[in-house]
């Protein structure tokens, strides 16, 4: 295992009708006036906005609202939202909505508190010494974003994701009624559990040694997430299978899962240019990505993923033979993915061939003074994106 | 599962050498004179207060020493604490220690800053809405305390054990690194498992329902103990595994692994009598107490009796038959304390059964305005503690 610092500071408040108590909360922590942050209005239908807004007026919390922002959040809402944080004297940025409402309320934390330019603070990596307070209200399991330090933003005009990550990023709280989701989309759920699995799969398969507790926590979570998943697959509105979901997002994605490993995020890397590319849901991305990395990289660490198969997937017959049994685990979670109705390849996004090079580039930065490998258990350069991108396509 | 709130900002510094930067720690938070709590000596000869004050003295940390912290520390060295922090500007405590001495560490921090008489707030459970700073650095795997909010205290003179919780109470940080366990003698490292084993224990029985990533969390991070337990058994040095012991510890007893759960911790309450008794090791208690506790209350549910048997310890024999099946889980317990060379009756720790009244009626606060009953999956009355007792006896 290696040295690790670990901090999260989020207060999770978890259960029914919760989000009814956000305006108190916010009063008994000083909050005066809050940018209230949401996306497309679905909000509006289930209740929410209704709740919250209710809570924030018999509170006394005055609030100026920012609705709108788009699934892989666009930088120029993020350039909206610092714009109206500066000019009103805004505490707090109260995120209503899933990942991307939340990462975009971090982002917009960042910009308001800082003279540099947002997204060369991004393309930088520049080091930010302080932020807005943000806090959330989840309307999508698995947003993770909700207990994270970290934001992915799409500049939308050049096609480009950058993520960033500052411990000032911890939202104070975050609100998480599983009632909120029983209203949800059933691909909304689907891509949300990918994301999800995908949050703790990265952190999983690593090259670190004696790692037996973090291990059995990621295989526990996963194995929770797939036997509630199958759940949801046939009845999506099912209450505790959301609950359970609910809180294996947060968790998956709070960073407790990947103490004292080396993560690897080449799933993340390369399913972030697809969906910069192509608009896509950032589940589906990694439903296709995965599988097809797992391919290419199994060779790697075949222990790893003969555990994998077997404590995931309870995969028992023939472990003599590993390969066998690693293509199974393999093929067990591509079929998983297939049961949530989840995209497995290229073909199935709307991806071309010929965008593959560019794309594969891109993700390394080739060419760029950013220049920069994606993975952990194998460190690929843009030609191992590239025959990744090709496998996944098959 | 239940709604729960759940928030724990103490930073986790986990590492080798890791006990060498608190000077540094303490001056970024701007602390000028910590309180320099430890107990019998031991950290003398190991290395540790070297480390630490020669951090202190290069950081320009002043520091008052206050040492001799008994295991299940005493109310008088409490009041000796609280004493010194008063009469001088101390910002924070620092425990270098183990469970006993951070518990110590945080009563001083609220008796120092509170004017009600530091036992009067944990008889009457008073709530406290300040307490100085403690920090930590860990000397024992499974204290636990060092990211928690509790604390238990002895009333040494008058054989009483009371715990008090606050969220004041969560370190500000705790520093551990494993390298300072290859010292520990056998028996403390046992303990320390038995400990950690029954934090986790007293969160996972419970009658709540729809609980998966929780039981499985609980699961995976009990296997981890019993894996590197039996290494630690044959090789008490053994690097690797006091790494895993080390970071289940703190796990164990974080609050993760029993968020919206109802907690039992029927256990702890039992065993707090029998180390105020006959100041045995709190770990000890928990080894004898534990597996009569379940040999009592197992009937009251089943299904979760059977899943520990089957998912900790690997029960797949006749599983048509719950009964054998749940015995073999108890069995298996046993066995590990043993293995362990933990005390699993209570003739090893020395107790009479002329004291079990005595004992079980102050359990449960028998014939006091404070009366209580104990634990969660089956409700205790004195009586049943007694009948406990005596099934410990056999």
């Amino acid at each position: 295992m290696n040295s690790f610092d670990y901090y999260n500071p989020t207060f999770l408040i978890f259960g029914k009708n919760r989000d009814s108590e956000v305006g108190n909360i916010l009063k008994d922590m000083g909050v005066n006036k809050v940018l209230l942050h949401y996306g497309g209005g679905s909000i509006k239908k289930n209740g929410v906005y209704d709740r919250v807004t209710s809570s924030l007026t018999s509170a006394e919390i005055n609030y100026i609202e920012l609705g709108g922002v788009a699934p892989n959040p666009h930088l120029s809402m993020v350039r909206r939202g610092i714009d109206i944080c500066r000019r009103s004297s805004v505490d707090l940025i109260l995120a209503v909505g899933g990942g991307s409402v939340i990462d975009s309320a971090k982002a917009i934390a960042i910009g308001a508190a800082n003279n540099e330019d947002i997204w060369d603070i991004f393309r930088k990596k520049m080091r930010i010494t302080s932020a807005l307070k943000v806090a959330t209200v989840l309307t999508i399991p698995a947003a993770g974003s909700e207990a994270s330090p970290n934001t992915v933003i799409t500049d939308e005009v050049h096609k480009d994701k950058i993520g960033y990550g500052s411990k000032l990023l911890y939202p104070v709280f975050s609100i998480i009624n599983p009632e909120i989701f029983t209203s949800l989309p059933k691909d909304q759920i689907a891509n949300g559990i990918s994301d999800m699995m995908s949050h703790i799969m990265e952190r999983y398969f690593t090259n670190t040694e004696n790692t037996d507790i973090t291990d059995s926590m990621c295989e526990g979570v996963l194995k929770t997430i797939i036997k509630n998943g199958r759940i949801l697959a046939k009845d999506p509105g099912n209450y505790n299978a959301l609950e359970q979901i609910g809180l294996c997002g947060t968790i998956a994605h709070n960073g407790i899962l990947g103490l004292g490993r080396n993560e690897d995020w080449a799933c993340h890397g390369m399913g972030h240019e697809l969906s910069g590319m192509y608009d896509v849901a950032h589940g589906s991305t990694l439903s296709v990505m995965t599988p097809a990395w797992m391919e290419y990289v199994k060779n790697e660490n075949k222990e790893m993923f003969v555990q994998f198969a077997v404590n995931v997937f309870g995969i028992t017959i023939n472990l003599k033979n590993s390969d066998e049994v690693i293509n199974r685990g393999i093929n067990c979670l591509k079929q998983f993915y297939k049961e949530l109705g989840l995209p497995t390849s290229m073909q199935e996004l709307g991806a071309n061939q010929s965008d593959y090079e560019y794309m594969a580039k891109k993700s390394t930065r080739e060419g760029t003074e950013f220049l920069r490998s994606l993975g952990g258990i194998k460190i690929l350069n843009w030609k191992d994106v590239l025959n990744i991108y090709n496998l996944a396509s098959k």
